[in-house]
């Protein structure tokens, strides 16, 4: 019986190191495995989730701390549809049970700033993206600005005034589809020390 | 004996149900607590763990992912006073172990691109930070282009081909301070479904 015991102990103890090795890696695994999805199921996000999301976009880093962030979510069916009328593409867009557009609000950019606030924007961005891998969710980076056409219906469908930039339209939900993340290792583009 | 035998069981169901909790929040955990460290040990980063570090930037998505990136790396001490000359700030950078400069190569983008490759090359610079922080490192954004005379600098220093555009540096190393993450959430700025 001494044995069982040592050996359910055992069982805990190499149990937890494991956990922990799987702990130590799993932000990673959330960026290698992050890719894009573009089939959802028909299962609403939950406030909390979306909360999260939406924390995990701000905590992106800025220019000079300035924050120079708008969230657009939609969650209602005609929002969706307006989106996709906005683009002019990417039908699938309006299948997503969430779409979050985050925007530049130019009156907040830093003095003097040409296209700092496309960074901010798009840390902002891939943070949201990678933050869904992580709650096992899957979405779709899809381009707003510099697409001058796609801004321009986004303006309109929304009434966005002119100094809301919508940078990416990033459509989330529980995965239909289970795609294999693309293999983008490519060793000849890492320069040591020296170009 | 029987009952420690259950104790036993149900002690390492909860650990890995808490496990699996904390499991679920640690790609969330380390984009919320990914703050500028700009203070580093005198401890190099493994060959390993800067491969991790360069695969998570690779990781990024892109503009129909032609990954129009290149990485130049910094472990030497020569090539980490080059940045700051190049710079011409940011003196602390040459104190990192490490020194990560995502370069757009604009032989490499979307034909008729104006600026889809500044999200591309800021997705890989979040990656690599959000990675760092999950790895038990410390980062910071420093920018490089749009600034002119920071790029022109970098330029100088490691005869950058003039494709080569440095849009980031990012200094990484074993955190010598914790500051406490930056609260930036701010639930006015996120608009459901109209503007």
């Amino acid at each position: 019986m001494k044995q069982i015991i040592a050996l359910l102990m055992a069982c805990m103890f190499v149990s937890c190191q494991e956990k922990r090795q799987t702990g130590i890696n799993e932000t990673i695994h959330s960026i290698m495995n992050r890719t894009a999805i573009r089939n959802y199921h028909d299962k609403a996000i939950s406030a909390d989730t979306l909360e999260l999301l939406l924390r995990a976009g701000m905590a992106a880093p800025s220019c000079v701390n300035l924050q120079p962030w708008e969230l657009l979510v939609l969650t209602d069916k005609e929002s969706r549809e307006k989106v996709v009328r906005g683009l002019g593409c990417n039908d699938f867009v309006s299948t997503a049970p969430l779409v979050i557009i985050p925007c530049a609000n130019m009156q907040k950019i830093f003095d003097g700033d040409t296209y700092n606030w496309m960074a901010d924007l798009s840390a902002v961005s891939e943070n949201i993206l990678v933050a869904a891998q992580g709650l096992g969710l899957g979405g779709c980076w899809v381009g707003g600005w510099p697409n001058e056409s796609r801004v321009s219906g986004l303006r309109r469908e929304f009434g966005l005034p002119g100094h809301i930039i919508p940078v990416s339209v990033l459509p989330i939900g529980y995965p239909a589809e289970h795609p294999e993340p693309k293999d983008k290792w490519k060793p000849e583009k890492v320069h040591y020390n020296k170009w």
